[in-house]
């Protein structure tokens, strides 16, 4: 059994500093890059995308809404063609940037407020994604398992990853658990690692009353922020090697 | 005999329209695209990418200092990787929109101060080029006629379009006459048109005082700003047919 | 009888133009001036207030969401802290730059998405206006008659200029008519006019259905965008004085 | 002999997180608080306004250029019409956020390359303060002691703090030693402690050639981003004391 970690990356943008990609690029297996619009500028994509290289890691772009102040995590009703031309725009640029940086731009995978909006509505997912696959016909789409997003993503015949969560809760119809909920997010690394080996045993996702979503699972996301991602992504990469879980790049 | 006319397009941003693209379609044979640091926003990029593939027009990425309120006119200093940096995003943004919308850049015209710069720091001018042709090695370099930006291009081995201005007079060295100074501009379009023949005829700049400075010349630059940039355009065009320069897209 | 009739102003940015001010502050005697989140810039406002002092028009603060490319009209949704804290930011800008052009705020309007949000949601408005308050206790608020939002500014006690649009029909509840709807807009200044002649006198909402919904009228909003927004406001003008209704300067 | 001292807070921005405001406010008495252009936004400001405001810190206006990637440390070529608008915005903003935040705006410094190109050039220092005037007559003008900028709030008539760097070592003409020089930085604080009692006491600058430029000293600036900041406050704050120098606001 096999399976790819990855996490975003590059979400410094200017003076300031996020993350630690540095030490997570040496545990995991694909970054996800963010491409300007709601974090990452030129220079800090460059500065990533070389770090990433150089560490073996896939390289994906990571496309928000253009919203600084809000990290892309707020929510922005765009058009079929307002989406797509900026999916096309922050894709484009990223691999405009990778091949300054001597990087490859390989997956795509929407973040924040668009992530979130994509997952259940399967048209917006489709205009991201035929843009995404207009620009790249080779891009791997990640998507998350289960979801209307990642049936957009087959749909248009693309490459799919199949992602899961390490550190979030299911409900039994396959959306994550509320962060206002208690439960909603796993601290503990070799809880949330047992349980990644069991869904990939079952390649089905495990709803927190214990319900089984069979569904195909790639890769898991792990975040990079917060002053405890190293050391979580650390120790569940152990613990997962200990399950007999290969880690290995998707695609 | 014959030259290409290339005019700035897709200066439009959100709410706010700038220029005439549509009837400036029919009179050039090359389209200057902004790619959102200056003007520009994917939306705008994608409309205007299309009408200039429909039009057959010949479709280049115009990239300019991240400044729309200074409409990339205001000076900034950045190192030779930030520029590369920034180039490479806006070419790959462009690339990617064009994917998106049915068409192709095939060549990078630098904007306002960043060109203004440029032309005379060779340093500057290889940080630009060198990124881009990193982007697309196959992209046609359109450089200042005669300058050190001009040089920068050729060393790197680009395929170069040596560009004058229609309505601009040349001091004795080939740069520019300050806008500052009587005689700068050049309103009348058959006085413009018939210096144009007479430069193209002479493979030479001819400067306010009569100077000749030899130089190739592939295309001309029209603006397209302004409430008579069409009639300008639309007057040039036809002069130059009568002196019998055939108008055709270079490279 | 009397009204006020305003409009939104200094919605140009940058190199880019929106409107005719120059011609609209001889029409109008209240001008909304945008500042800086969704129109506007610092330059931009300073030249539009000191075009309103000059003309005698009262002038205001028109907050907008944080949205340049969407021009304020993508609704965004923000804490009651979060909106405190932007209207604050902007008025507090609008007044900077009034003192630094000889001008005065004496009213606010809210912005687009912003003010369509806010006029169905009494905690929106209230969060914004008493914010509002806070930096200027003698401010008017501009409120749409009979809404959420007119109640949310008189509960705090503040000094209201209740509105109505010139060119929009309403619906029995006194919303606005969807503009994807036939009707939704009326293009006629006469067939406006007196419309509105009508409902100032009987100080009450005329919906589409013939519907009178009773409330307070102190001001009457026109557009200043579209071609004929200085056509549609002249005449507007002239019907409303031969209908007898003096235009003055609500507060 | 008292002093004051002062650093630059406020510079988060949305997600992104800079220095360690909370610590810094217990060791100094006047906080700069940036403005949104350079750094800071509406709520990062509130924020730091209040715990400013609680800490019973003196609270400055903080503006800079307009260029959130580039930290305001790049230089941009403004007219002064365009820095007193660009002046009376940001400070107008700050002032208010200070209203809705319970806190008041009673000092003015410019950031970065702004603070810069003013503090050698008495027309760009005199449009930034006079505009800063008209919005607020009583505005005490934080100047870099012995310079241009110094000597234009003081024509103005406008109430200076003027101010020394506890951390950079000055030339013979009271400049400061470039950044790129051995020796430009002090990092001991009981090194730069001593050197401020002793320039306190003579009311001097000591040059790094141990020239004494004579000048007024009001306000000491130390940084306040740096793994070290805090440290070096408190040990610069402990020496003065044992110095006799008594901490207290200016103003």
């Amino acid at each position: 059994m096999q399976i790819d970690l990855n996490a975003d990356m590059g979400e410094s943008f200017g003076a300031w500093s996020m993350g630690n990609d540095r030490a997570l690029l040496d545990l995991v297996t694909s970054a996800n890059i963010a491409c300007g619009f709601h974090a990452g500028d030129p220079d800090v994509m460059a500065r990533t995308m070389r770090m990433a290289a150089a560490a073996g890691v896939g390289i994906g772009a990571h496309p928000g809404f253009h919203d600084l102040q809000g990290f892309g995590r707020r929510r922005i009703r765009l058009s079929g063609d307002e989406l797509g031309n900026m999916i096309a725009y922050q894709l484009g640029a990223a691999r405009g940037v990778a091949a300054q940086s001597g990087a490859r731009i390989r997956h795509l995978k929407l973040h924040g407020a668009l992530s979130n909006m994509a997952s259940g509505d399967a048209d917006m997912a489709r205009a991201c994604f035929a843009a995404a696959l207009r620009v790249d016909p080779d891009l791997i789409i990640v998507a998350l398992a289960g979801t209307a997003m990642e049936a957009a993503a087959r749909d248009l015949g693309a490459t799919v990853a199949a992602e899961i969560f390490a550190d979030r809760a299911y409900e039994d119809d396959g959306s994550l658990v509320d962060r206002s909920k208690p439960g909603a997010m796993l601290h503990d690394p070799t809880v949330a690692a047992d349980r990644i080996v069991a869904m990939l045993r079952d390649q089905s996702i495990h709803s927190v009353n214990g319900k089984r979503i069979p569904c195909r699972i790639d890769t898991v996301c792990i975040h990079g922020d917060g002053p405890d991602a190293v050391a979580f992504a650390s120790s569940l990469r152990q613990t997962l090697g200990d399950g007999g879980i290969h880690l290995n790049r998707f695609g």
